[in-house]
C-alpha cells in the first residue's frame, strides 16, 4: 500500500490498495488536485499526466479519458463514504450512539478529505451518464442508511422528527458542506468538529442528550 | 427594471436595478450560467458574450474581463445575502422569531437562487485578490450577524449553545449547501424547505419550540 493521501483516504479501492499499480494512484491524486483547483472542464489530460510525472500516453495505459478518472474518483469516494456510514450505523448500540458515531465520522471524513470531497460533490454534472447512474445509486444508499437510522430512533422514542426525509437531508448536507469551508487553518481538528456536529445533530433530531 | 432572473435575485445591484443597462444584466446572467455549468476556468469571454447575444467586443464595454464579471457576481450575491440576513434579524422580536425568519429566508434564497449560489460559493478561489478581500469581508459580516443573534438568544435563555462560532457555522452551512442539492424537482418549495429547516435549526440551538 502506498502512502499517498489518495490511498489513505480510500483504502477500499476495488481489489484493495495493494492491487493497484502505484502509477494509477499518482494519476488519481493528480486528477483530484487539478479538478478541485480548476474544475473538470478546464483540466486537460496533459495537466493530469504532468501532475503525476508522466506522459499523456502513459496516462492512457491506466484510464481512457479524464472522464474515466472523474468517474473512478467519484465512484470510489462515494463507495468509501457509504462504507463509513454502514460501519458507523452497524451494531447493537442504541440509535443515539449510532447517530453520534455516524456524524462524527462523516464530518471528520469531509474535513480530512476535503479536496476529494469537493470533486466528488461539485463535479457530479460532469460525469458520463453511466458513471452518474452508479454514483446516484450510491448516494441513494447513503441517504437510506441515514433515514433508516432516524426512523429506528423515532420508533424507540429516542428521536422526534417531523419529516424523516428532510432531517436525513440536513444531516448529510451539514457533513458534505464541511468540504467546502474547512481548511488547514480551521480552529478544530476534523475529529473535534465531528464531535461538535454530532451534538448539534442529536439535538436537531430531538434526542435528549 | 428588467425581468431577468438576475434582476429578480439581486434587486440591490449598486445604483438600483434601473441604473444598469439591460446589456450588463444579460452578461451577468450569461456569466452565471456558464460559470455554474462549466466552471470559471473553462468559460471564455466569448462563451459569455455569445450567451448574452453579443460580440466579445461588446462585452468589454461593460466588463474588462471574465474575472471582473465573477467579482461582480460574487460581490452582489454576497451583498444581497447580507442584506437579507440583516433584514431578517432586525427588529424588536425575540431571538427565536428572528432566527426563524433568518433561516427561512436564507434557505429559500439558496434554493431559488441556486445557480447563483453555486457560483458565489464554489468559485471563491478564482477571484482576484482585491475582489476576494471584498467578499471575505461580506462573509465575515454574515457570520457575525448569525453569531450575534445566537449570543442574544443565549443571553435571554432562549438558546443554549456550547460554542456559538460552531453553531453559527452550522446554521449558515446548512443554508448554503441547499444550492448544491436543491433542484426544480425537489419535493418542497423553497419556502416550505425554509420553514422545515428553521424548525431543525431552532432545535439545534436548544430552543424549546
Amino acid at each position: 500500500m502506498t502512502s499517498t493521501p489518495i490511498a489513505d483516504l480510500w483504502p477500499t479501492l476495488p481489489g484493495g490498495a495493494d492491487a493497484r499499480p502505484e502509477a494509477a494512484y499518482r494519476l488519481l491524486q493528480a486528477a483530484v488536485e487539478s479538478f478541485a483547483e480548476r474544475g473538470f472542464h478546464a483540466t486537460t489530460t496533459r495537466d493530469i499526466a504532468t501532475g503525476a510525472g508522466m506522459s499523456p500516453a502513459a496516462l492512457y495505459i491506466h484510464y481512457p479519458s479524464k472522464a474515466a478518472l472523474l468517474a473512478e474518483i467519484s465512484r470510489a469516494g462515494h463507495a468509501a463514504t457509504l462504507e463509513l456510514v454502514r460501519a458507523a450505523v452497524a451494531g447493537e448500540a442504541d440509535p443515539v450512539t449510532r447517530m453520534r458515531r455516524l456524524v462524527e465520522e462523516f464530518t471528520a471524513w469531509h474535513a480530512r478529505a476535503r479536496t476529494v470531497g469537493r470533486v466528488v460533490n461539485y463535479e457530479l454534472h460532469a460525469l458520463p451518464e453511466d458513471a452518474y447512474a452508479v454514483v446516484a445509486a450510491l448516494r441513494l444508499d447513503i441517504e437510506r442508511e441515514v433515514s433508516d437510522l432516524i426512523e429506528a430512533g423515532a420508533a424507540t422514542g429516542d428521536f422526534e422528527v417531523a419529516e424523516v426525509r428532510i432531517a436525513a437531508r440536513a444531516v448529510t448536507s451539514l457533513g458534505i458542506d464541511v468540504s467546502r469551508w474547512y481548511t488547514g487553518r480551521s480552529s478544530e481538528t476534523p475529529e473535534e468538529l465531528g464531535r461538535r456536529y454530532a451534538e448539534l445533530v442529536l439535538r436537531m433530531l430531538g434526542a435528549r442528550v
